[in-house]
């Protein structure tokens, strides 16, 4: 996190932009802004028509021409077009958030980092799964606690969960890792200690470029280990589990972190939604001028694509 | 570079150890201590018997353990080896210098820095290349100038320049990457503006897991852009060549940049050996309480595995 000149108000109401009106804005962005107390939804940017009754500029440049008074941006389209726009956002001076993954590249995240900077504005690299309801309970409990090894296991199908999208295949799609980050953005959460990749077995559809199966070996301080194990290839219901072993027993991390038990006990959990998460420490970061752009999960991903080893496996088509 | 609790005096003499002594350490790090007046080479670790006549340590545990007084280290083993070198080095308090590629992950390379900046000593990711006479040149008549564009041939003929060497296509090897990797350490060198990649392609042999060849694209500001060719399919002489474009007039660095032409003319450059550079850099760090980790030449890297469309091509074997 790093200082911007923003001026420590609090936000009520904050007129905001959102661009990039695809499946994940309407299902996501737009109830979250809707409820949220901080902004109001005053504009979208979409090459095709926006929101029903809303404002709508079908490029970046006419909203910052025509909207100078906007000075918070929501960017949901995917990476590699997402970079242009939040380089013109910030250069404009506004407040900028980032859906995961945060770049096609890391390079690009770091050039947005340092115009953020440079224009004393805030970047928010939000990673939406970190505010699920266990995630803050889990890293609490382990955070003075000695964590002996670690075993994520990250199931979906993704017929059900990306149906019909050919981006998803793509080098800046990310394969299974689309979801695997998701993961990894709770691990380096919760953990107290830092772990990096030592080895990673990645399955390649012979028709596709990027892996729809991937098995990493993380290591941490001394004998501690993390394994993951990420599989596009699975029949609903989804499995988004995490075990994590301490020297004070057991914490189990399930369902993606909507359920938590430790030492065999549930506990209880608050009741908030991922994406009210994110607009709440969004609001909190332009709030105390703030940027938090954790590039940890995205590294550990660039960092299996450069270590694991590739094995080639069956086509993969959207229809069986 | 971050600060570290250094004393500031000058190096003389100063007691040096060489970790891994393979062709690298004999032919390069070895002639560049004994030329150096800053460092005397006085142990080696490795586990093969290290130089003749030279008191020699099996392991860095024995290093650390027998000659507490050694306080400087020099790591020259291949990336996935290095990082348990490097951790005990930094973890028992000493200066650490790492060949290139500092390592075979990011994350790995970023626990190394928050190990020594916590220990106080110097952590130097050296890039030998950035050493050769014609960069600092380079850099100093780019520094204040508009560059429009970048184009860089690097080919070479791995046969010639790793005879043999079966790690260089396994996964931590990098493949063609190996070499130009120097490349784009001397490009983020001598560019004064920052790049990021926008496509690559890679060429992958049928019967190995690492690129033989690489193209890659990245886009600067406004419309500059750089190109990259890499290639190890080349015969001898190799092509280790850069052309800058600028409002001014084109630069040419060619020669792995022991050449330099400014508008058709050529420039006379120091008489320096890039390692002999590197010791030079390494002693300044440490005398001045510094890190130096320039992480980027491997981030562009990652960025290319992350992001490359890859391309099966014949099959790669040492023996024609």
């Amino acid at each position: 996190m790093t200082a911007t000149s923003s001026s420590g108000r609090q936000l009520i109401g904050a007129d905001l932009a959102l661009a990039g009106i695809g499946k994940i804005a309407r299902d996501q962005h737009v109830p979250a802004i809707e409820t949220s107390e901080a902004f109001t939804l005053a504009a979208t940017v979409s090459h095709s028509g926006g929101l029903d009754g809303m404002e709508n500029h079908a490029e970046i440049e006419d909203l910052i021409a025509d909207r100078p008074d906007i000075g918070i941006v929501s960017l949901t389209m995917p990476p590699l077009p997402r970079f242009d726009y939040a380089m013109k956002a910030l250069a404009a001076g506004k407040h900028v958030m980032l859906e995961k993954p945060p770049g096609a590249t890391l390079s690009e995240v770091h050039k947005l980092q340092r115009l953020a900077q440079a224009k004393g504005v805030t970047l928010y690299a939000s990673w939406h799964v970190k505010h699920a309801p266990g995630v803050a309970a889990a890293r609490a409990w382990l955070r003075d606690r000695t964590v002996t090894g670690m075993r994520i296991t990250w199931h979906e199908d993704v017929r059900v969960h990306h149906p019909g999208q050919d981006w998803i295949w793509e080098p800046a799609g990310l394969g299974v890792f689309d979801t695997g980050v998701n993961a990894l953005s709770i691990m380096v959460e919760i953990l107290p200690v830092e772990v990096h990749l030592r080895e990673a077995d990645l399955k390649v559809p012979g028709n596709r470029q990027m892996p729809i199966a991937a098995k990493l070996d993380f290591a941490g301080p001394g004998d501690m280990k993390v394994t993951a194990d990420f599989d596009f290839r699975h029949e609903d219901p989804p499995t988004w589990d995490m075990e994590i072993d301490t020297t004070d027993g057991p914490l189990k991390l399930l369902d993606a972190a909507t359920k938590m038990i430790v030492n065999g006990q549930e506990q209880a959990l608050p009741d908030q939604t991922e994406y009210g998460g994110v607009y709440h420490r969004f609001a909190e970061l332009i709030e105390t001028g703030q940027s938090d752009v954790d590039l940890r999960p995205f590294r550990h991903v660039a960092d299996a694509m450069l270590l694991g080893t590739r094995e080639t496996v069956a086509d993969f088509h959207h229809e069986d």
